[in-house]
């Protein structure tokens, strides 16, 4: 088995994208314990991060919306692939930070960072 | 900024899920030229995964609808992160040889990859 993994992921190809953002986009009722991710807006930095993601000229990377992420209570929340970083977004300008410091400065916008642990 | 990169690479803690698996749920309308994951089948295959998934007990495996990916022709289509592994998932016996060969086994599902080449 060890061997069977190992050669898969050798055998993998580049990544389609080099950089895949999804940005949750899952809304539950007003007064939900957990919270949600599009009560705390994050549909329209989804809109806005595609935006200025294009208009940054990004190369190969694609920001998609997704259902629940299940990081409700630190949300607004996004990850990228394949980095697998994650990150809290409130506001545009915490959109920008991430555009400017991970995806054109290919570093990561440590103060947005969501914590590694699992719940 | 090559070091600033593999900084941060290093950095990176280890994956919050284990496999983060993004199933294509766009629609369009009926006889739009680029067709739809979701015009094919794709929202009723995600619903399956994500029991299927949780059935056979794949630890640290979360299975969620996304917007489009954009390889509308090839789909119904799933990415599968961090690895970044593309499938064409067109029926549910599809959906278990990806559960089966690369979430449970470990390997891939060679047989339902989609090519690598960017469109």
């Amino acid at each position: 088995m060890d061997e069977m993994v190992s050669l898969a992921a050798q055998d993998d190809p580049e990544p389609y994208f080099d950089a895949h953002i999804f940005v949750c986009c899952n809304r539950r009722p007003d007064g939900h314990k957990r919270g949600s991710c599009a009560a705390k807006g994050s549909e329209a930095l989804r809109d806005y991060m595609k935006a200025r993601v294009k208009e940054a000229g990004i190369p190969h990377a694609r920001v998609n919306m997704a259902g629940c992420l299940d990081r409700c209570e630190e949300g607004p929340c996004l990850v990228i692939y394949p980095a697998g970083v994650w990150y809290r977004i409130e506001t545009r300008a915490d959109v920008d930070a991430v555009i400017e410091q991970h995806l054109a400065g290919g570093g990561r916008a440590e103060a947005l960072r969501l914590p590694p642990e699992r719940s």
